[in-house]
């Protein structure tokens, strides 16, 4: 790894200018202290050891998700994260950043000039304009719902997709249910991909045939329901399986407006546990992800890493929340049935596969 | 929870009777004592609150695996989870368990018994008997390599196969391999499943087709080696990939024996880095598992659990340990051709998927 003389010697400058540069003082200039990180930055630099293990002051970075009030996604992980910090004596900095900033800023000349030993990034993803920087990030970096292959510097925490929509389904299976839609959340979220994959192999697993009309992708907003909903409807669905809490609150409500009784006819189950959850008529039962264990766990994977131990996906486990919006099926004819009979996936596995190009996403 | 009142009341014994049975004090019969531990675990008891937090006491249990010498693989596991966990003063027994062990003790009830308050486990297959028994356990419990789905007070701790996999892949594909045979470990092994499953994504994502034919399961032996290599050879392979250092020690052997010169006319790849794997002839390159670390992350998550923070799945990041077992591609014509040429796995979706039914386990 590059000294402060390596990097006094590429700039033709003192070690004590560059030591300034560094730790910000205030007597040399603004450009030239940018020119010194960005060097330092290029060479390698992350901070002198002795230095860094003692420094012990992180950074959560948050792009898109609400965090400041109780009932937000973001609220519980950032708390989470903070119990797990100040019992060890570190300091917690929040920083919200836009696509602007990550476009002015680079990150690790962010991190080095800020002193931060570690960062937990929330809310981005792959097309954020950081990604490709943090591909190759020299500094411990841990991401939420979001995978980066082979820089042992940047792990990975989240709650496992795949089990919590193989409770769920298991759950409306067990009520009876055949028919089970599922409303995702945005395509190309590596989560809503995650949950779709175990869409269809949970499904799969209880030999349930899927059909293609029946598995959509939406948006991570309410108003998705309205365009899919009537199809699920008209199609013969008993349950709606949704990307998340939000989504099924926008399901509840179509339902509603198109004349059906939640749970009575149709049941409707979320994925998240936000407080909302407990609030909507009726009360969703949804797949609970434990967000002051992710925050928590966020922190204690950054540790980890200043200890040189690189722990790239770690994923916990999410558990049932039932409340009342589901119930036993009651199975109602269809009032049209897919248009193309043939689309239908039931244990072919050739056709099975087609609809798994994004498979290579676990 | 259970509490000690309620055992005596069900065994119709005095609260002191229980606590004599629970602690181990000489005074009471072993067969009572027996039936009390076992009236306990069949209540959900794990031992009162306050005791189990302050009960700084671990188990490794081992099956099936060396560990007692400097260069087996289980050594530098047991070593980084020692290491981790006398940090924190927690006391540690290392534990061989037989399968007739196993059979003649209940899980819960040996742990309960002997004042455990977590468990590690390294070398036990999804056919062990106490697997059954874990499936259900109320005790925090860490196994290397086998995951247990919906237990959350059950966690999974390997190294990433998939990526493993792929940089290894992707090594040779850079020195211009292209028919490149997979000597994976034991079939129904999850880690040789999940590196059969990589293997095939990295093949088709390098857009290389697959001759089933050099895409086979062995056992995690050296002698795996002599069953297959001939058949490699002959089909034209320019490199072999292994499941384990050991099946790639016997593969380097059957090359020269068939009077192939390793790295010049085949290259070998292995997967673990054992320490033997260096002093192989040539030296090997191989796929490295840094075991310090899983042992490390072991004690990691025990301690997460024991603060109910239930961390299901953890992977570590894979390195490749370069030595001189691998060299540009030479490539050969094959003596022999695929019986079925129809059977050749390439792009073509349907033929892939049916070779991925286990594609489930990830």
């Amino acid at each position: 790894m590059a000294t402060i003389k390596d990097i006094a010697n590429k700039l033709g400058i003192s070690v004590s200018t560059v030591s300034k540069g560094l730790n910000g003082a205030k007597d040399i200039s603004a450009s030239l202290r940018q020119e010194v990180l960005e060097t330092a930055v290029e060479m390698g630099y992350t901070g002198r050891k002795t230095k860094r293990q003692s420094q012990k002051r992180l950074c959560i970075f948050i792009e898109n998700m609400d965090y400041e009030s109780t009932g937000t996604f973001g609220y519980d992980i950032v708390l989470g994260f903070r119990q797990a910090a100040y019992k060890e004596q570190f300091e917690v900095v929040i920083q919200p950043v836009s696509h602007e900033f990550q476009v002015s800023e680079n990150y690790d000349t962010y991190m080095l000039g800020n002193g931060f030993s570690g960062a937990f990034l929330l809310g981005f993803s792959l097309e954020d304009p950081w990604m490709e920087q943090i591909k190759s990030t020299a500094f411990s970096t841990v991401l939420l719902d979001n995978f980066i292959e082979k820089n042992p510097n940047v792990g990975y925490i989240g709650t496992d997709s795949e089990e919590g929509i193989a409770i769920a389904i298991e759950h409306l299976t067990k009520l009876g249910h055949e028919k089970i839609a599922f409303l995702d959340g945005s395509r190309g979220s590596m989560v809503s991909d995650l949950r779709m994959i175990a869409y269809l192999d949970s499904m799969s697993s209880h030999r349930l045939p899927v059909d293609p009309n029946l598995a959509v992708y939406g948006y991570f907003v309410a108003d998705a329901a309205h365009y899919h909903v009537p199809t699920f409807l008209d199609l013969g669905a008993t349950a709606i399986l949704c990307g998340n809490d939000l989504i099924a609150s926008g399901v509840i409500e179509e339902c509603k407006r198109s004349g059906y009784k939640v749970p009575e006819d149709i049941s409707v189950i979320g994925f998240d546990d936000l407080p909302l959850a407990q609030h909507l008529d009726p009360p969703l039962t949804t797949v609970k992800q434990d967000r002051i264990e992710i925050g928590k766990c966020g922190f204690y994977i950054l540790r980890a890493m200043n200890e040189h131990i690189s722990l790239s996906k770690n994923l916990l486990r999410p558990s049932l929340s039932v409340r009342s919006s589901t119930a036993i099926a009651k199975p109602r004819l269809a009032k049209r049935h897919s248009l193309d009979k043939d689309s239908v996936i039931s244990a072919n596995p050739e056709l099975y596969a087609q609809f798994q190009q994004h498979r290579q996403i676990r």
